[in-house]
């Protein structure tokens, strides 16, 4: 047993449309929805970001704070897998591990000075939940993090698997055409638990203020109703 | 100010050839230089690491253990801009930052089982120096991770920075020929301050049991001599 304990305090805050766990895509870069990054004391300096704004993509770590103090076991079901095969922990990307850190690449679409918060973060392709606390950003260097020939494992051979997403007019009118496209692109992605296939089943999915129920069969995301959330 | 605080413990050491920060390469994957990984408990059990042989290439997060404490400015001066520009910290991979996690990805040449010591991961790549503690192990997702148009900021530019290496022949047979292709590798990289340009220094870089002596001039590596380090 190594003794050692290291503390750490996050750095920033991220903001995102992610209200609840259940619909936020199961990678980063997946689905384009916006977020905005702010800073905590001491770093709401313009300083610590200073030639950020060269990257156009940036690394975020951050803890996964919604599964903090939950019991640790050696082995996952990633939901890649059909949530039925088990793989170790350090072989997956699941939330479920002894250092709860997240990794997540982020394209990088502005950094804003604002008087009162200090630099502001605007990134696309975050798959954090609203509120999530930061630990670390950097810049993603292509030379050093971009392996194009690298083997992703049992990951990559279910990548392919998207829904066709149907949404009647009267309920796309409920969205601005940015989040319209982000919401097309999350249901695309097959927000279900994999060991789900009920076509009568109806779903909700909370982005931002929006709660949009919706139902699968065959393949094709039938979205029924967009309610406006109770704020 | 947010008052959180989240306590992360090493889950796992890694066993490198660099003694010692001075030569160490400035980003994973620059250098093929070999490594093993051994666990911690409670993670010294196989269950912890299955699948991962699937993957070529994994993430370590790590603690830069050499840098903890030091005081935290809010700018550092990258190595690749000549050491005269400050960036933000956020805008560099440099070790002094609010939160001291290293990450790097590293190519997996095997994953074993050891009776005694549980899995050991032999990599090749990392960056880190000898018995680094090591926070997290995640396997690299192209589909996630490896984005090829990112746009490198100023660390691209300057990547492309690399020395002729002359070792006489009296001092590659100090070494294996994969070492001796791990050391070519690391001259090559120019591991002096990036201010320094005296062509009389003589320099001395720990590797493994070795001290390679060595001097620069016009672009090249003059070996001189390797020693052999006490124990």
């Amino acid at each position: 047993m190594n003794k050692s304990e290291y503390t750490m305090r996050p750095i920033a805050c991220i903001h995102t449309d992610y209200r609840e766990k259940f619909g936020i895509p199961r990678q980063s870069g997946l689905v384009p929805s916006k977020a905005t990054i702010t800073f905590y004391p001491p770093c709401v300096n313009a300083d610590y970001v200073r030639g950020l704004e060269q990257f156009s993509h940036i690394w975020l770590l951050w803890y996964f704070s919604e599964h903090a103090g939950a019991p640790l076991h050696a082995t996952v079901r990633p939901p890649r897998l059909g949530g039925n095969t088990r793989v170790g922990v350090f072989a997956s990307r699941s939330p479920f591990r002894p250092n709860p850190i997240g990794l997540s690449c982020v394209s990088l679409l502005s950094v804003e000075m604002v008087p009162e918060t200090g630099p502001v973060l605007t990134v696309s392709g975050a798959d954090l939940l609203d509120g999530t606390p930061i630990l670390d950003i950097k810049p993603y260097l292509p030379y050093a993090d971009c392996i194009p020939d690298a083997a992703g494992g049992y990951a990559e051979k279910q990548k392919a698997h998207l829904l066709d997403v149907q949404i009647p007019e009267e309920c796309e009118n409920s969205f601005s055409c940015d989040s319209l496209a982000t919401v097309r692109e999350l249901l695309r992605q097959d927000p279900r638990p994999s060991y789900q296939d009920d076509p009568q089943r109806i779903y909700g999915l909370r982005f931002a203020d929006k709660n949009i129920r919706f139902r699968i069969e065959n393949n094709t995301v039938y979205v029924l109703e967009v309610i406006r959330n109770d704020p």
